[in-house]
């Protein structure tokens, strides 16, 4: 008997950057180390993503991908509560992939607002490939592959998860309606379902619309005040021990009308301040409004507290960090049975969508 | 030690139309046939790339390529001669395709020769999807994956191979000059076997450039003198039986000059005349033109003679497919140990392609 409650299902995934640093951790891992207590949970290192901007030189893209999964495991994603795995270890993804461009029209890519803005900010590198293009639907075919009902995503996605909503569509409208065994399946299932537990929510499409889990995304500012970001070098990385981040704190812009000691500053619009709302508690939030606005602390005493903070958040992090980077093997046997947990299920959505397209 | 003359190895696919016709059966399959004795070959049946341009109505793929199938064995393709399978039970065609789309410029599949002449052609269906611009570069992959020497096609796809080459040749640039354990083993192979033979041809590419191997495809008109083709509906079947075949003869076009049976004829303007230099010996094709040219024989005799040629060809293929068909677990069986061998062919590539790109 099926489970008249199952855990929802939740997919995202994450480009293989290299160690990460306090903004992808923020924007992302942080939200994910939650998520894996309540939802069933598939998280993967992009590493055919990466691809997509970055073919003419993809730099140790194996080691890239290694690391981040070492920081994945370090922040505290647990490979017994969730699915842990690379993107071009299930080749199902490029399949998926393959068969949605079939149904995609060109103009739905074209006019994704991500598609021309890239291009824009990478002018250096030449994006006018055909995968470029098609990165939209590579997601696409990454999300609606695990058949979940929520991506976790930031603002700045919601558009890619609109365009998987309508591939989801259009495939379940040229191809759900074949009376293939497996629809037939689906449709009973949904009519017993509907008998059990009287929900007609319930659907029978083969590739469900996800729904977006909106992410709460703090601003994050680098050490120069612009967004932290790996290609400004103005990062804090979460392997970064004590000192280097007390270091890197020193070095770190503040609000710029306060140029004397004996200035009063305003945290609103201070970088430092932006830091302590993300990793101080409230308490010593407080102490920096008050010492701030008064001048009765000065920026170096302020950016200590900071340090503390950041410190105490990520020195967990940063020592199983190191216990993992020590040793390897366990970090690719953690990954290896991720991935053929990701097969596993992926077979599953991909044995449904060949039979009603005929492939099987 | 490698065998310093190995065959050479040739792919080619063919899609999924459902029984074959004597069209088909020139064009390609007697080719093929003719081919697995000398080389180590790969025949695959094009069931992704039917979707391309019928991904809204594919109709029963699952049967149209067991009727290929059966058409390729009946037609002496030889599971132990050559590997025969169908495209989809190779997910690694759909993995390459999707890396090579990274590498890939819009511009080269946007000036594919076929590209708008088809979308004209095919006006009726709505061909503006990322599958369909990108349809040769899936038929690169399709070939690049099996690393062959040569691809058998007619003078109609040699841009299309041309293409592959340009793919192979961008991928090679990009990414053999990696010092993978890869590149380094395919380069200490080649110094070694240039030792041993001193043939400085032998390249050390991932992906070595194919070549065309053009394939004779004669002229061959349908019933109504048209090219015979399934959407013209003119065509004679490898499934026909004799009388079927007789009965369509009677109604084909002739030279149309020749309207009274005392008019003389002339057989180089005329579809049957065509169809009896394809599958008429010497000695009839002469007696053809002396009876035509005089007007001593006519249409009626003449097409009874073509009509014994062509039976003569294709009765042993339709006894051989009417045992087959009789048989479907013997045809699944065979494309199923033609895919495992397939995969296990593919796999090497792969293997190669991932480790310079640094997926592995």
């Amino acid at each position: 008997m099926s489970d008249p409650n199952p855990r929802k299902r939740v997919l995202s995934g994450m480009r293989p950057t290299g160690r990460l640093h306090l903004g992808n951790y923020m924007g992302a891992l942080y939200n994910w180390v939650r998520l894996q207590d309540e939802y069933e949970c598939y998280f993967f290192i992009a590493d055919i993503h990466a691809l997509t901007t970055d073919y003419a030189d993809p730099g140790d893209l194996s080691d890239k991908s290694f690391q981040v999964a070492v920081d994945f495991l370090s922040a505290g994603l647990d490979p017994e509560k969730c699915v842990i795995f690379r993107q071009s270890a299930v080749p199902a993804h490029s399949e998926l992939h393959t068969l949605l461009s079939m149904i995609t029209p060109l103009g739905w890519l074209e006019r994704v607002p991500t598609y021309k803005d890239q291009q824009e900010q990478l002018r250096e590198k030449d994006l006018n490939t055909y995968g470029f293009l098609g990165y939209p639907l590579l997601q696409s075919a990454d999300i609606l592959l695990y058949q979940p009902d929520f991506v976790p995503v930031g603002q700045d996605q919601v558009a890619h998860v609109e365009l998987t909503r309508e591939v989801a569509r259009r495939f379940n409208q040229l191809y759900s309606s074949a009376e293939t065994p497996e629809v037939a399946a689906a449709k009973s299932d949904k009519e017993k379902i509907k008998a059990e537990v009287g929900d007609n929510a319930i659907e029978a499409e083969i590739l469900p619309e996800p729904k977006v889990l909106l992410t709460p995304s703090p601003k994050l500012p680098g050490l120069d005040g612009r967004k932290m970001s790996k290609s400004y070098g103005n990062t804090i990385m979460l392997s970064d021990a004590p000192d280097d981040i007390r270091k890197k704190l020193k070095t770190m812009v503040t609000d710029s009308a306060r140029v004397r000691r004996t200035d009063p500053g305003n945290p609103d619009v201070c970088p430092v301040g932006d830091l302590h709302k993300v990793f101080s508690n409230k308490e010593k939030i407080e102490k920096v409004y008050a010492g701030c606005t008064t001048a009765s602390i000065g920026c170096i005493e302020c950016k200590g507290w900071c340090a503390d903070s950041i410190i105490e958040e990520i020195e967990p992090i940063r020592i199983r960090r190191a216990e993992l980077e020590a040793n390897p093997e366990r970090v690719y046997q953690i990954l290896a049975d991720g991935a053929e947990r990701a097969r596993a299920r992926a077979a599953e959505t991909m044995q449904q969508v060949r039979s009603v397209i005929g492939l099987g």
